[in-house]
């Protein structure tokens, strides 16, 4: 195991400033870029990981450490983001509120897991079983980086017409 | 065709900032995982981008707009970072080189390409043929954001045997 809370933190509280860092001010044809029918663009990411900070990690990780096995964890929809109208609002300020959510998320984790063996108690996934405050940190810590993959990924294919004979070299084009 | 020169400037202008953003200050366990034997770390992908910044994209575009297709590119060593000896600086120091060099090369493009139609000169790529400056500047893009995504992906799967059940939902893991 290579997990260590200080390390997926640094993780965590980089992502919303790196985003804003790629995202704010970027043109509308960035933003409203995607990856063709059914796929998500950039703003459509960011709603996305807010909804997650919103009703996922820390909601889930109360739970764990609440109700331990027991507890039933909160629904997620990874598909909320695209109906509660907030993709009207500008990824400038969509950004800012990642931000501050992400902040606040960050203080409650801290306050969770107040020492290190709670790091080590364990919930009831719907799908999985037992899975541990520990799993499930790492996992928002690399759900985090996929998202931030995925939002390069999908600016970039917004170029896949425009490289001419480079698009051999450029396998995230494929 | 989508490309538009401002719009390619947008992404060539925030990736060194992004980069700062997500890398500085990062634990070295962080800077230091890679995905395997003969795989690049994160700092080793941010070496990678200022060798091209120094050797690739504007000496070959300076070709391009002074000698055209009659022109032989400057080589290119996709590796040369690695044994130049630039990796035992740090990545904080770095980040600020490639800032620098970023923001010298985009006054340079914006030189060289004093109108619209010098975008469609042509130069004669080693392995492609004719090439347009378009064509370049537009990969330059594509080329920041793929290795954006890749220190993403190089990052969350340092996490691999972290996540426990999660890995099943985290595609960036396979």
């Amino acid at each position: 195991m290579t997990f260590e809370l200080n390390e997926a933190v640094e993780i965590l509280d980089r992502t919303p400033t790196m985003l804003a860092s790629l995202l704010a001010g970027l043109s509308g044809g960035w933003l409203k870029a995607n990856e063709g029918e059914e796929t998500w663009n950039a703003v459509e990411v960011l709603l996305h990981l807010i909804e997650a900070d919103r009703t996922n990690w820390i909601p889930r990780l109360e739970v764990m450490l609440q109700d331990g096995e027991a507890g039933a964890f909160p629904p997620f929809d990874r598909f909320a983001h695209l109906n509660n109208g907030q993709a009207d609002s500008g990824a400038d300020r969509l950004l800012v509120d990642f931000k501050v959510l992400r902040v606040r998320n960050i203080e409650r984790l801290r306050e969770l897991i107040a020492s290190e063996d709670l790091l080590e108690r364990q919930g009831t996934h719907p799908a999985f079983g037992p899975v541990k405050a520990r799993e499930l940190i790492a996992t928002w810590a690399v759900h985090d980086l996929t998202h931030t993959a995925q939002i390069a990924r999908v600016l970039a294919k917004r170029y896949r017409g425009d490289v001419g004979p480079w698009k051999a070299y450029l396998s995230i084009l494929k």
